[in-house]
């Protein structure tokens, strides 16, 4: 597989596409043309090609993609035809949320443990949420794949810091602040403030830029 | 101010600078250079001058920017100096998360209403949710500035055309679906499903990509 050079721009849309093909997938289609990928994304059907190719994904002239083949393709280019242990630090109202999020645990993201400084008032029958303190331990006794922090941003570094030198291969980060990692992690940021920032933005100035 | 023709990514980072120089006032600091903001944000000097240049923000020479001058500045180009009527459609985790988030009021960002399908189950003695059937009724009679989306991925479009009809300017979207807008709104989404896709991607790949 050809995966040398990929822009960041092209990585971005992969998702894009793996989620517009299960849509259309739960649909009972069996294949699908560039042309009508094109209608449903809004990119342009050679764009589309183009990205595909990258990934050593063709399509057959006169068929199109074959839809299932084409998910069992992506799902191994971004990773999710493999399980993940994830954990999650910060139990607030983000970390609740994201930790009832059902779609992610059908796609084989599983959560291993969950911690916070309130510990034990957070911790009812259904879940023992750790206290944070015991997160370096938890972390040497056991491999995990992905971080994720809902902490203020206040811990945020910190926490960051011990799940680094514990291993952990992937933050998402849902602090609001902007993290270093090391040991050779990888980070993603989800900043609702500036989501909403830029919504706020484009509703005052919706005339006032170029793409 | 000359604000024509900013691309996309200038505006995209306006949230960015608005947070580092918030987390710099916090800490009493009354003055920053754009080398010191180039440290603390990763961009280059010359970068961070140029983007604030686009938006009339100039520092001084051997001064630099007032750290409260440039907020308010700012604050003005973004929108948030003014306040704004939500609705939140779908009370399920993510809505329940973001109805909590206590950062959106204190920027002046204020819950006129919140709407569910299971509104009676969902209401109690601080929380009235409504029917979501009274959504269009209640954009008849209330003028309201951004809707957010927290619904299944089913019933967003709906909403969103609903919210449109009803004369709502911005949508912020967590529905993991892409929406339609009509009636000139304006539309952000935050698609946890794609963030967490391409932190997969980069931890099985992450040497793999040219910026």
């Amino acid at each position: 597989m050809a995966k040398q050079n990929i822009s960041l721009s092209v990585i971005k849309r992969l998702p894009k596409y793996y989620r517009y093909l299960e849509s259309i997938n739960e649909k009972g289609i069996i294949r699908v043309s560039s042309k009508e990928l094109s209608d449903i994304t809004g990119l342009t059907a050679s764009q589309i090609r183009q990205d595909l190719n990258h990934f050593g994904c063709f399509g057959q002239q006169g068929y199109g993609y074959n839809v299932k083949e084409l998910i069992d393709e992506l799902s191994k280019i971004i990773g999710v035809d493999k399980d993940y242990k994830l954990i999650l630090i910060g139990y607030g109202n983000i970390g609740h949320a994201l930790y009832q999020y059902q779609s992610f645990r059908e796609l084989g993201y599983e959560f291993e443990a969950v911690f916070d400084k309130e510990a034990k008032a957070l911790s009812d029958s259904n879940l023992k949420v750790r206290d944070v303190n015991e997160l370096a331990d938890f972390l040497e006794k056991n491999t995990i794949d992905i971080g994720i922090i809902a902490t203020p941003k206040e811990a945020a570094q910190d926490v960051a810091d011990v799940l680094c030198k514990g291993g952990v291969r992937g933050i998402w980060n849902f602090s609001p602040v902007d993290l270093k990692v090391s040991n050779g992690a990888v980070i993603e940021s989800v900043h609702l403030d500036e989501s909403l920032f830029t919504l706020t933005y484009f509703m005052n100035s919706p005339e006032d830029f170029i793409f």
